[in-house]
């Protein structure tokens, strides 16, 4: 029963983290593309942001990988 | 039975965060590539946004934890 | 039994807080970054807008811990 | 099964509620934002609109406690 | 059975009410943003709109109570 | 039986009788916003439509409250 | 199982014909108020329009009334 | 089981039917209401598309007769 | 068995012909709208093309009334 | 068993095909209302890519035949 | 059990089938009609791409075959 | 139960690879219609595409017939 | 249960390999028919786009023969 | 039932890597047929940006293995 739950858990992390990275780091990709000059800023910004995203995501990888190692 | 509890637990939280937080990243990159000489203050805004978008998922992953360890 | 229960609760708050607060969020931003010599007001109405949001969901997220510990 | 129900009514009146009232408060900060004398009249209907969003919700969350400590 | 049903019950009203209720009030604040010398009409309006909208969830409520105390 | 079958009944004449109403009046409330001059023929045609629209959602609380008390 | 039978057609039937003339009756409003002299043919229209969608879920209800009275 | 699969029979009709024939009577009114001088031959084009649209669906409700009077 | 596979069958029939003949009447009513001097020809193929999407659906009221009469 | 698989492969080849010519003729309609000069040529190809789009659904049924009297 | 497999093979089937070709015959018959002087060519192409949607497709409607005779 | 199995693998296949090729194959058609000096270019490159997206979905139709040949 | 488990793993990853690579495909196709010269560089770019996408669904693809052939 | 976890952790990840990083793919191509003088940085950042999106998909896919192997 704890594996059924591991592959639910990684799954939803997955969805809902490449779903919304993907959306920062296009919004990303356009601005440079439109103002080369805050290339600097808006990367950080960037890498900030997906950390932020990505925060919750893994925790659900963590939980998966102790319900399989349980 | 409250493995898979947590299981749906920390997966709502994940897609829920992860939705919501990329929502406010990409309009705060959007916002800062247009008018860069307000980047501080809508940096501030958005850390202080993605802290209050997060707060309710984070309970999420703390009942999960708790979920499991029980 | 109210273990899942539980876990419903604090899915259900999750997703609904945080998509709820970051369309409040976001708008608040691009309303901001449009019009700087409002920012006290409109921050202050955003905080109070998050607040009444993320009213109901924290009764989720109460009712969840009542039933994790019951 | 009493507990299963009250995390599905808690958990339709956080989404419901949190998605209702999000949109009356986002659509008073874009009104408020393009004509900043209008502030306190839209305020004070914004609070009654909430309130009146708010009202079944709550009903929801008052059922739900009736079912925890039934 | 009757417990599990008063959670349906409220459930669908809640969400049903905060949707139809919430759309009302952001066109009412809409068009008294537009034209604000018809606040009081519109105000009216709005109240009587709110009520006609939430008079069939209140039924579901009231349904939801019976099969609580019965 | 009968009592689950009357909270779906209740819950999806909330869901219809909210969803169409409100659109109605947002409608009727967009229009006399544009045409103050029409208020009162919109009107009636309002309060008539919403007659019409809630027609056949009250039905379905007729048969909620009869599956209730048979 | 007729008595939950009852429900779903009437449920059915509630969501059918609140969508069905709440559109007819909004399109209504919106080419009246656009052209006040055409009022009266428009509303006869409407009247007949909403007769006609709402016919086949009246027989939902019939057979609902149908099904709890067997 | 013959019952349950009439409410089935009569909800999709009654769903079908209504989007169908209110997509069909709005498009008519909002072409009406514009061009006024061919109102006759678009009313009859309209009770002939009526027409067609309810043909299959009443044969939904037939077979719900049938199965119910069985 | 076999009712329950009937009330499938035209369910899925009458949502099918109603949905898809009201968007070729529909485009007919706008086209002779427009239109008005090839009225004769767009009606010819108006019913034409409503034979040819309800085809298949027919054939599913076929099936239906053969599994109720088996 | 093979009732219900009738009825479940009839219905998708329902739905399936009167979306699917549905969108097919309505678009020849629009062709041949702003282009009338080409009524021939765009008729012949509407015949034929109807009948491409429902070589498929029409083996459904076929099928679904077989199902019921095997 | 390969019965109710090869309703829900050709199901599936159907319906992609059905929508995949009919995107393509559409535009297909928007762009001849917008460029007469190309039909030869964009009609083969048509021919083609019909061919390459419905080649998977196809294959389910074999194995829903191979499932019924098996 | 690999039958089962077979027809969801086919009609998971069927479906992605109708949806994505169509697409691709009408962009295609639009963009020759547009430039039709680049017409062997584009049509080189459509092929390449269509190769590349069912790539996967053949997979399955291989493993649909493992599975049923097992 | 394995076969099974193919054929969920082989089903998402045939939907999501074709949606996704179909996206990069066709924007290849629309940014090419704009630009000529750069044919090239964004057929190089395509191809190691659609190789990135399909990384992860043919690990689907692998992990679906492992099950089958275990 | 390890073998189905595994077949839903690929599969959610699959999905949405595919989904995810063909968003981003597309908008690099999209920017850099725009400005052809960025096409470096671009890339880079696009490479960067899939490696981030895929960095939980690629956790699922360890997991499945995991619950293959195990």
């Amino acid at each position: 029963m704890n594996l059924i739950g591991a592959a639910i858990a990684v799954a939803g992390a997955a969805i809902g983290a490449a779903l919304g990275s993907s959306r920062v780091i296009s919004k990303a990709l356009e601005s440079i593309a439109r103002q080369p000059e805050m290339k600097g800023e808006l990367q950080t910004l960037m890498y900030i942001g997906v950390g932020l995203v990505e925060a919750i995501p893994i925790m659900g990888v963590v939980i998966a990988f102790i319900l399989v190692f349980q």
